[in-house]
């Protein structure tokens, strides 16, 4: 299995050229984005979405941002806190944008100096989603079958993915694995967009309802899950899409592998605990339709929440491109925040 | 609150008009079904679901199938089978089928006889429907917040409801009660059904996608949960549509009482554990297509069963007509089969 030939992100000619996720499985369609407001409205739209490619993509915007500006600061800064604050609950968006901002505050404003920081950014993640997915098929054996949630692969990143990119990588290797893949609701990244990878990929799999993960956990079906990660707590707390903590609890009964796979940008060294993490509470619009069509009474009240906490209690460990973070969670991210060896 | 304006089955003028619950939200409408092929073809297609309004709807479907074996027992005969098998997991329907034969078979396949029988399992149904929520309301105390999944409504019997029917009923008695409805994947009968009865009754209520209701439960949101039941196995194991088990083992971990309220046609004295319940597998393209509109790549291999099995141990009560029946499970159902008190 070679690389993907598709970028959900690539900065092509000054414009940040990206993949509108919402149109797939149906079509694969790019959209150019020119300025700043484009690159925070993709974000917001999730035209754009997982953490890695939300970063990735925000660092564009600064360099953006900063094109726009003109050499007024105030603009500037505006225009980056427009961005940092497109989605609230992933932390490598606020990551990239304070790290490319850094680099134009450093460098004098001096525009190659930011696009270059932002190139790293993208060049760098997809490097570390490598090392994750080399590091990550040690958990996994000959035969498995393997439960994913939500998507973490190419499209949610800068490149190879992460969750994803540890199934592709036991896959690359011969390891004879069977996925399943949960639709996600309610914007189904799971059947439109994991589905999608794994079949580009030709990796055998089974799409299923999230409800029924359950008795396939319970029944013995599932050897391990492996899913994303938006946000890290130092505790090992992790924030992830909606249904990631439902499945925690199911696995945790049932004593199934439970592991978090992401690159250490997403550990908020700042926050604790996971019950500080800003949840997202995403359009009721869309729970209530699908494709235009309304699926519930228009004036029912909705609660879509997009992300849910996982306790660290639930998870057996978090793959990153430094190793793998076993417990106790809070020693060990401790030691990788000072450099140590995990 | 006055009893539902609308009857999901009703036999009019020789015909079992029936609402095509498809449709619902969006539209109000009814179907006529003549012959017993109908009342099976809007059974496996769910224009009618839902265990008792099966039930009802396949009692009348025995009294077509004598009118139209015109004297022929084998004919009568292979029609009530495929009646029988037209869903497989709702145990109510092969007991309503057997009901109905049995009074065909002992009037001497006598026409009034047999509708009469029809007609009975229907006002029967409602009438314990009502004496299962007055007893249902004992679990709720003032200002709960109640979680449901799928539709145990008016809708999903032949009147009234049975966990929605506790639900109205707690209502109806000044509750003050705030109810969350699970969507239900993949066929939304939470969205399109529950929430569509529970807004005409003007019940306080919130809609979420399945994967919400644990953060919700862990959160202290939830007070009690009740659902209703496919068949209940007598040492208490409950299947329920798919996603049921998956609440139940969230409930369990965090203490919050889990209820399933169903009539007692709904146990199978004849099955000892849930794990021998055959669970219906359907159709991929419920899964992979909404509102016509392909969520998934077309070749991605889809697992959709419709329901789930629940254990006992997850369970704090089943609320019938004749009690609430709490563990043990299995000496208490004993009790229910020889017609003692609960």
């Amino acid at each position: 299995m070679k690389e993907e030939d598709f970028k959900a992100i690539e900065f092509v000619d000054g414009k940040l050229r990206v993949i509108d996720q919402r149109l797939l499985p149906g079509k694969l369609e790019y959209i150019d984005l020119v300025t700043a407001e484009d690159v925070a409205e993709a974000i917001r739209t999730m035209i754009v979405r997982g953490a890695p490619a939300i970063g990735g993509a925000a660092g564009y915007g600064v360099y953006l941002a900063l094109i726009e500006a003109k050499g007024d600061t105030g603009i500037f800064g505006k225009l980056c806190t427009m961005l940092r604050t497109s989605r609230p609950t992933a932390v490598n968006l606020m990551w990239a944008v304070d790290r490319v901002m850094k680099k134009a505050i450093d460098s004098g404003y001096e525009k190659e100096a930011v696009k270059n920081e932002a190139d790293l950014i993208v060049q760098e993640d997809r490097e570390m989603n490598h090392r994750l997915s080399g590091i990550g098929i040690s958990v996994i054996r000959k035969g498995d079958t393997i439960l994913t949630h939500c998507n973490a692969g190419a499209l949610a990143t800068c490149g190879w993915g992460t969750a994803l990119g540890v199934i592709k990588e036991a896959h690359r290797n011969g390891l004879d694995i069977h996925v399943y893949a949960d639709e996600t609701r309610p914007l189904l990244q799971g059947a439109r967009l994991t589905a999608w990878e794994l079949t580009r990929d030709g990796i055998p799999a089974t799409l299923i309802p999230d409800s029924a993960a359950a008795s396939l956990i319970r029944d013995g079906k599932i050897d391990l899950i492996i899913l994303g990660a938006d946000r890290i707590t130092t505790n090992g707390d992790v924030a992830n899409k909606l249904g990631t903590f439902m499945l925690s609890v199911v696995a945790k009964e049932y004593g199934v592998p439970f592991y978090s796979a992401a690159p250490t940008s997403t550990i908020d060294f700042s926050m604790k605990e996971g019950k500080d993490i800003p949840i997202e509470v995403r359009n009721p619009e869309e729970v209530k339709r699908f494709g235009g069509i309304l699926m519930a009474p228009e004036e029912i009240e909705v609660y879509n929440p997009a992300f849910d906490v996982t306790p660290h209690q639930n998870i057996t460990g978090i793959i990153t491109e430094k190793g793998i973070i076993y417990p106790p969670f809070d020693k060990n991210i401790e030691r990788l925040r000072k450099g140590e060896e995990l």
